[in-house]
């Protein structure tokens, strides 16, 4: 285990790919890798992009890679992969435009396949992005597309969250716009050559206005690197603003508590399927649709019974 | 309360808009409509329509409602209201496109905004879509935008689900078509004038295939109508088919199995953060910090909580 961790800090790529597919063990069990790394991270800042599909995500995160390196930052990366098959090296099935960086010691991006689940994303992305932190990386950026519940997701694991739009969505984009506009620190507004990016600017800047929130949106142009430096500066200056404002350690606990949630509603979830399989749910429906019972006891029978179902998987396990 | 739902069946449409407005009440507690919702209705299909932002969703529906008119169908839709502020009305606020239609007695279209709320948007939808079927809207087209969970969603409370697909959203395709294709009764690929969608189509034919479900992909070009007969007729044989594979009663029922899933499930979350917000949570993470406790010795304690205050609230509720 202490050598595991030690060529871990030490950047082996090898030992960093094979404990990234080790995560998701089935179960509440974690392996000791996972308390180590709960225990030994929390520092490094993790930045979540996060916007509508095709909105040039995967570009603009290509174009700070750049930037980051001239920095002299080594910069790992978690993205959400497109591909539902995956190898188990960490450089099969990445995105196309982030390739030419995987030659590059100094970048890490792993990426990680959906499969279609829902729950166990934020897990397997809090566990690599641990391990990208305690192999050195710093900063840790994480890709999600995001529309609808995936937004709270991604808020819940980053410490900053840029919001990418753009234009071209018609009327969606306002719906896409008040569920992401809610969590963004910044707001990055890519293709920026286009005249109705620089209207959807104006728009999202009016919003905040209206809404009295003090958030910068910076018009970028991924493809052609135009905006992304000042992007850059803003995430470094956001950064050191709450480095000062909150102790090192809250990080760790916002994370960890994030952790916690997420698992417990998954947990209670799971509880209240298999009570949902039982033979009293048919009978309650029937007594439902005919009005002969309340909704509201019928809930209150599941959760006693999913509680029961808890006590028992727990006392079991 | 039986004149009102006298009024509705007649189609009353002042009386409509006032009761698609009165739902969402705090709580478990149910209005008497609502539970006489649940009774009366469960014949008339439910057919969902969703996909990413931009595809073209509102277009289609709006070509829809043109030929279901000519079928003599009166036609009940719930859209997802990209604007978040909303009047009282039926028709403020609704899509552009579609608005042609609002002089039509033969139509009602309901939009629903989100508020970037979750959770909450599936109550609402199936209150509004029992509420049209009461009136004698048949079908009730249901339209979101579909990425992430969304798509569970749309899944657990239409009865026929149409993902809409359409070139243009870069890598992400692969990530929105992983999730989607998997809840499809039909596909259809907009935009189908442009080279890429042809290829679109050719791609998820080939998915369909090599997973042996056997899904039809339909072509369409929303705009120009072409091609929307065809998934007309796919939409109307599929009705069918499941009429008389499965008893009447039984989309009702499957209805209000989801509804109960979906209240308990929010109802759990919410009492889940409740329970984060007690004294021993901070307790916990210091020691799961420092190794000195387990995160499944948590989560079961946690769990527990959660339950239990779930229990009591609909208890005294």
């Amino acid at each position: 285990m202490n050598e595991l961790v030690n060529k871990l800090r030490q950047g082996n790529r090898r030992a960093l790919a094979r404990a990234m597919s080790s995560v998701g063990a089935t179960g509440h069990a974690e392996s000791s890798l996972e308390v180590c790394l709960r225990e030994s991270t929390g520092q490094v800042p993790w930045w979540g992009f996060t916007g509508p599909p095709g909105v040039g995500k995967s570009t603009l995160l290509d174009a700070l890679l750049v930037h980051l390196r001239e920095h002299g930052r080594r910069v790992g990366v978690v993205a959400v992969d497109p591909t539902s098959t995956r190898s188990d090296g960490a450089l099969l099935g990445d995105r196309v435009r982030m390739m030419r960086h995987a030659v590059d010691d100094g970048v890490f991006i792993r990426s990680l396949a959906t499969h279609g689940h829902h729950g166990g994303l934020s897990d397997a992305t809090l566990h690599c992005a641990r391990l990208l932190e305690l192999a050195g990386y710093d900063p840790v950026l994480i890709e999600t597309v995001g529309v609808g519940q995936n937004e709270v997701e991604i808020r819940s694991v980053a410490d900053l969250c840029v919001v990418v739009l753009g234009p071209g969505y018609g009327d969606d984009i306002q719906l896409v716009k008040a569920g992401l506009l809610e969590i963004a620190d910044v707001v990055a507004v890519n293709k920026c050559d286009l005249p109705e990016a620089q209207r959807l600017v104006n728009e999202v800047r009016q919003e905040f206005a209206a809404a009295a929130r003090d958030i910068e949106v910076v018009a970028i142009e991924a493809k052609s690197g135009n905006g992304v430096p000042e992007l850059l500066q803003r995430l470094f200056e956001l950064d050191r603003a709450r480095r000062t404002e909150t102790a090192e350690a809250s990080r760790g606990r916002r994370r960890t508590l994030g952790e916690i949630r997420r698992r417990t509603e998954f947990s209670c979830r799971q509880a209240l399927g298999r009570a949902m399989t039982g033979p009293e749910v048919e009978q309650w429906i029937t007594k439902l649709n005919r009005g002969e019972c309340s909704l509201a006891t019928v809930i209150s029978r599941l959760a006693a019974l999913a509680l029961a179902e808890l006590q028992q998987e727990a006392d079991d396990g």
